[in-house]
């Protein structure tokens, strides 16, 4: 392909309006250029890699036998009053009447369109499973877009359904496709993490989350360096040192007024925030809750959230600690507290002695207290604290990392909820009407390429991994209006498109310097200059990753292209 | 590819709210289901089908160069505001709000987003020309979609646009799409025609029009028996056989009360429509025109149009032709005609003697009159007439036919008018600012299925093109639980994926009636049926489209369809 009747309108300049590095190449390369906010035209060199992208989705999706079809982005609104998303979506959600007056949709994903369309015909075991994909634009009226193609308006989806007519075929489906979405991000050179996901608005009863480690990503993961052990933040737990033994000294009161926090209590008693047992009230579902947890932990809302089994989730006002708890903010403490508070011990206490702790009293703190002091009982202990980056993994490899992470597939058991809001159901093997049981699917496909591009990149531009390149060789003649340059350039050109290589050939009358900063900006895997040695036959070849260059023959040119490209 | 995981929803009864035959066969052969009027599922068979389009188109614009991109369909509304056609379009566009109450609507073509966006770019000669296109959904609100894909609210377009610096560029730009169109009309099989056709509301300067002959069509075309003449009816022209030439008599005035149609004159006369003169008034942009043509003939208005060059076109009221023509309605004449009449003579009157005519006297009529009792001279003839079907072809060649068509096609030299609009402007040889000349050039994909399928079909159901059938081969064993039919079926259908070929099998549990009725009606080229024989491991071939069978050793299965496939 000529440069010169692609559209690739690259920029010296870095555009000052964009921040993430990915946003800032893909304007500066002329791969995209915004057309309003959060709605991008992809120019030839982004659409060649999205065209790319969705081949490999494609045959990974065969694998498992899973069928691509296509669904209207224009919805009716009716289908999502059904299921109750209109509301819950709300603003998110882009609105609009036809011309009598009907009310309209555009789809952010489309399992209320599969389950009322597939219902029909997906009425006996025997149909079933099937599993169903498609690739398309979705649409959500984001508050913020911005970050590029990280958070758009209009944006590309992969998005999947699975009909099964019992657990096993569910879980059949999700393995698969889990599996399947490695195959694709392995495909794609991505570093990703795969997290148990918050099923979230979906309602799903099981979710996994696939992210790529990136600094602009919008979620903290938190993964060990050395085992698969990766999740969100808010899910993560960690595996903590036993605490020293020591010799139980006997409880105190002490004075402490006027101190409010866990840092002043620990500096007025002279103790490290680790030997503080701190108490944080909760009102769980309208029941209070306590929750004792080390002094130097924050207790994890989500977590706490899931062990009380609470649907809502809200610290106590000291109006509460005083109606609900009967004691005294800031001073708060699990002795003594009555039978209608639920006491929860974080396990970050587990082993832990002569610690300090409130007592129910105003300006009042016990010390040295031990479990023994508290209740009879050794009290179980639960996980529901923030984990720290340097633990260790719960699966006792390696300690955590955080890194952000952009979230570039999720995979979901829905379960029965679409189908029952349908009435999406078949008729088993014993002629008795069950619902069907669904799964979705996404990949977030034009994300992607920001998640790619933030992780392969230089100073001098983006570095594509080969399967994805929009061309894997880039021919540069130093200058293409000489003869021999020409002749030679044109035929390496068709050597290499001979081979089946897409091959680029800048064919513009631009400086050489131009050309080169051009060239690495785009990123091919592999540069061809074609100079002065043309005369002999002898071209050069530069490895975009690693910058080495070679000289090769016209006649090794093919062999080590092939070569060079099967080792990145 | 197994048929129990696709979703392939066949009907046995044929719906009764679909009229055409393409509609009727793509809901029961189960290829596409109604999600919202006018917006459609393409279910697994229908959307292959599309994706084969879209390769096939793919090819033919790499031949000519020009790139595939991808614009979004949520486009701002200001950028329609600037061309005027958010107003010209009106109820065609989808409009709506965002959640900041900014007014957008989703895309029905893109020359505004396409002229905005390249505009950065496309500044000087020396990047010019440029083509490009995309393949995406596109949306119009029409007031009566119908005919399943044929007339949607959401639909799958190519859509191209042109970048040029100079009419010879714009020339080879669009005589190389038309030929890449004829490829891919060509290469879908299709029955079709060419026509010059009306600009319309592109504003364009010379467009030519694909369409499909289909009795569903939309449109009228008329075209040559023989040769490559074919026009849209209101811009067909014919070549009429010279009239008698006879012995001119006395012009004479008649009484004819109460005659107000030509027939009724004619029935009062005793003679043939053909020998009157008829007189329709006209008002074009405020001013009169009086058109003369011969009482067996219709005034074509887009010719008249076209030839007065006006922008608005009436009949002229009877009190206008009294006002204006001063004459009399129903007896008007051009003899004696006011000098600020125009008067109009179609080429039909050429060499007319001894006619009829209106004198512009009441129930009155000349008879036996000639074009010397008109005027001192013979006037110019200009062809403003309907044609009628039957009459030569005017290149000569053959006789014109009537059919009705579908548009699968329209290119269009659009000249500079959106880049004016927009101020896509390039500096020249010598460094002057010019607008950029541009072209469009669409292809309705979804309707293209349509076209195709009300080409090409049977009682039974669909006949699919080689390179278009979703797979060119169907394996249907009688009964795929027999361990011999089922492993014969399996080695058949590895041997041909082995070779390439798409080939689903169908392993349900259907009694053989069912699953061949719906291969008929699915489709596919070529059916292979595993039956008894298939101990010795001998399988029938079926050709769909002229029902042939052969039975044939596996050994020879892969020769044998290979050539059957070619010889469609």
């Amino acid at each position: 392909m000529k440069q010169s009747r692609m559209y690739i309108p690259t920029l010296k300049q870095t555009p000052s309006d964009a921040e993430a590095v990915s946003h800032q190449l893909m304007l500066r390369a002329g791969y995209i250029r915004q057309v309003a906010a959060g709605a991008y035209s992809y120019l030839p060199l982004s659409w060649s890699v999205i065209l790319k992208i969705e081949n490999i989705i494609r045959k990974e999706m065969a694998k498992i036998e899973c069928v691509e079809m296509n669904m209207p982005a224009f919805l009716p609104a009716d289908l999502w009053k059904e299921s109750g998303r209109y509301e819950t979506y709300g603003d998110t959600l882009f609105t609009f009447k036809d011309r009598h007056d009907r009310e309209f949709m555009l789809g952010p994903t489309h399992e209320e369109t599969f389950t009322t369309v597939m219902k029909e015909n997906l009425n006996s075991y025997k149909k079933l499973p099937v599993l169903l994909y498609q690739m398309q634009a979705k649409y959500r009226d984001e508050d913020r877009p911005r970050y590029g193609l990280l958070r758009c308006r209009e944006f590309i989806m992969k998005d999947a359904y699975s009909f099964s007519a019992n657990q096993e075929q569910l879980d059949v489906a999700f393995n698969d496709m889990e599996q399947a979405y490695r195959n694709i991000f392995d495909a794609c050179g991505l570093d990703y993490r795969i997290i148990l996901g918050d099923a979230g608005p979906m309602g799903g009863t099981d979710s996994k989350e696939f992210n790529a480690v990136a600094a602009i990503g919008e979620d903290t993961i938190a993964y060990s360096d050395t085992s698969e052990y990766s999740a969100n933040l808010e899910m993560a737990s960690s595996k903590l040192d036993p605490l020293p033994v020591e010799e139980h000294k006997a409880i105190e009161t002490v004075d402490t007024p006027d101190v409010h926090t866990i840092d002043g209590l620990a500096q007025l008693l002279n103790i490290d925030a680790s030997k503080i047992m701190k108490a944080v009230a909760y009102i769980a579902d309208e029941k209070p809750v306590l929750v004792m947890i080390r002094g130097d932990y924050q207790v994890n809302d989500v977590k706490l959230k899931n062990l009380v089994k609470a649907d809502f989730l809200d610290e106590a006002t000291p109006e509460q600690v005083v109606s609900l708890f009967h004691s005294v903010p800031g001073f708060i403490g699990p002795k003594g507290m009555s039978d209608d508070v639920r006491v929860v011990y974080d396990s970050s206490l587990e082993g832990l002695s002569n610690f300090a702790l409130g007592p129910n009293v105003e300006n009042k703190h016990y010390i040295n207290a031990n479990f023994e002091d508290i209740s009879e009982n050794m009290p179980e202990f639960n996980d529901v604290r923030i984990v720290k980056e340097g633990e260790k993994s719960p699966d006792g490899k390696g300690v955590l990392k955080f890194n952000r992470g952009i979230e570039i597939g999720h995979i979901f058991k829905l379960g029965t909820k679409f189908s029952k809001d349908f009435g999406a159901t078949f008729l088993d093997e014993n002629g008795k009407a069950k619902p069907i049981i669904m799964g979705s699917y996404g990949i977030g496909i034009s994300r992607l390429l920001s998640a790619i591009i933030e992780q392969h990149n230089d100073e001098n531009g983006i570095i594509w991994p080969v399967r994805l390149a929009p061309f894997q060789v880039h021919v540069v003649p130093i200058n293409y209006k000489d003869d021999t340059q020409r002749k030679l350039s044109d035929e390496v050109v068709s050597l290499l498109q001979d081979e089946g290589y897409d091959v680029l050939i800048d064919d513009r009358g631009e400086r050489p310097g131009v050309k080169f900063a051009d060239s690495d900006l785009m990123g091919m895997p592999i540069r061809i200059t074609v100079g002065k040695k043309a005369a002999d036959s002898i071209v050069e070849l530069k490895i975009r990753s690693t910058g080495e260059t070679i000289e090769v023959n016209k006649d090794e040119l093919v062999n080590s292209v092939k070569i060079l490209l099967k080792n990145q």
